[in-house]
């Protein structure tokens, strides 16, 4: 079956890690394909993998399986999940790293793996990743059913994803992912500003610094300067041209994000 | 169609950028095989990635597409290229990334991407590796033709690639990349040099350092002594043995390293 | 024939050689499987590449081939080898890069690379990768025979590989890598201590910190605190819970792990 395995993970490159999860896959089924997604995950960092995974599964064609592994817990109680929606299947562990999935999708169904017959043994306590959660997006990607892995679940854990919140002139919103690019994404998305967008413009305030208006393409701003602009995934991103707007205001995720509304503003 | 399509970028691997463009990729066709040249070209290093694709390019068999996204002026007025050469395909920004090619390849087409039949929808004015590149380099390997993607186009954007200059006693060339290991590499290729390397030893001098004589073998110098070598592409590089040499010499792109000729230093 | 082919070098993944030596076995064996182990093996880090490569090897299906070049004496009168055992084969220069090979695997016949009938011409003396490893393993991947590359040879290098020491209560052993989340992994196995873990806890000491007892999961501990469990190789591991050991303890490859006994300390 030439299924595509996507793969997330924390491990990073310079270990055997992701490696070792490859080989078992292709063990199992020599001819799916896989993709990674990252393995630059921060240590433990179920949040910012939430959020790539989700900015990155929608890509993908109908079918495909997200192998996700960023598991502080691994080796202790938390269950290990098949989530099945209408489009596609994620395998990894329940601890949140599937949030934005669980908002946005159809789930179907949601399975925790409890089934021996399908995994690597022994199992180690530290590397699920190879020992469980590849093993069985390879049998998935046979064209297993995801009940066959274990037992249908009704409750699972989210992670928070912090939600904007209305002020008398405008919104606060707060930073939620930095990219590569030092690009800082927000939580303010496209639809719940773009009644706002067509007037007067925006003031953005960050860390002391107003933005006025949104640019269109960050070619448009000059060279150091800061701007705001919706990104590709319809959140708003502030932005320093041609260099890293983290770097230059200090910023981290959680930092907020002020919204100046003039037309509420003036209300 | 099996085809080979090579992605090269400055997204970096800690988000889901290049996974989203593989994903749209396969999502057109599922069959072609992908590679990673690099991810880790500096944000906006439209040089070095200029560069880096004219070190790899040719490596790849004939019918190879190299999709190239290095795109600081992404959403803005530039046009988007495919670039037809009489081995390979290649598509990207117009912004100089393809300098080498032009150089080096006979170029039978270049067609601006005006056709929207072949694009995501909507077209997102930051990210059009996804949007546009890779969805034009995935229908390609499908085996359309370049002309249908556009318009051909007569004209094109090129960098300065910095040139050599010859001196009375020899030749003055400049560091053009920077590798992995903190090799210099230069712009004095082995056919500009050969006639002069058969006689009385070369000397290179770089930010006043001085190497007699080129080595043929990283592991014939001793460690921690400075060596000049032609590298696999036939440039002439400066390098450390067991160490980085651009650490060492705090040495940057653009730096200038001279050479005297012993002939001509006599004539 | 669709072959696995591995890759392991020391190159990083911000210049264009992995890409070459990729496009270079795709152009031979165009149906092969490429798998990246990883690139970021330090440079010229024999150990740590035979380490990692040893760790991830037998995750893949036999018949894979792994093509592994981390090479400080490229260039030089060093051998390049395809060492062929029962279930793999492996391609790279004979410096011991496959110490671990030869110690886990049965070998069937380690063939020395002479045959210039399967390698890119001209031969660079700085990049073998590409020009000898890559070609060979791709032409190996199309079922030709290993001592169709060369003769056979008797004699390889080898790696020292520190073994642990026992002593009057316990045993003396040392860090021989150090992963991507800072845990410290030791020479000292789970066969080696198995005897004595049964009863009283162990006591490990490291850089003047003492653990008392070993976890069965990372989770198990609290955050901050320094623990010691056998990892997916069955290695004991020194771990701090939610951080990076080697930072905590400013420690690096060598340093000593000194195990207390409590049923040898009684005797």
């Amino acid at each position: 079956m030439e299924r595509i395995i996507t793969l997330m993970t924390d491990f990073g490159t310079k270990d055997g890690y992701v490696g070792a999860m490859k080989g078992v896959i292709l063990g199992i089924n020599p001819r799916c394909t896989l993709v990674d997604i990252t393995h630059e995950i921060s240590p433990q960092g179920v949040f910012e993998g939430a959020f790539v995974l989700g900015s990155a599964y929608r890509s993908f064609p109908q079918g495909s399986i997200h192998l996700t592994v960023v598991d502080p817990g691994v080796g202790t109680g938390r269950e290990g999940l098949v989530v099945e929606t209408e489009e596609y299947a994620f395998v990894g562990p329940d601890n949140g790293i599937f949030t934005w999935i669980y908002r946005n999708e159809k789930v179907t169904q949601v399975v925790g793996i409890r089934n021996k017959d399908f995994v690597r043994k022994p199992i180690s306590q530290t590397f699920h990743g190879r020992d469980i959660f590849a093993p069985v997006a390879a049998h998935l990607s046979l064209g297993r059913d995801p009940g066959e892995f274990g037992v249908r679940v009704d409750t699972w854990s989210e992670i928070e994803i912090p939600e904007p919140r209305a002020t008398d002139n405008g919104f606060t919103g707060e930073v939620i992912h930095i990219d590569r690019f030092g690009n800082l994404v927000t939580n303010l998305s496209r639809r719940l500003l773009d009644p706002f967008t067509h007037g007067e413009p925006l003031h953005i305030i960050m860390k002391g610094k107003r933005i006025t208006g949104l640019r269109t393409a960050y070619g448009e701003a000059r060279k150091g300067e800061l701007m705001a602009i919706f990104d590709s995934f319809d959140l708003l991103e502030v932005s320093l041209m041609g260099n890293s707007a983290a770097e230059a205001l200090k910023a981290a995720r959680g930092d907020t994000v002020t919204l100046v509304v003039p037309e509420r503003d003036a209300r």
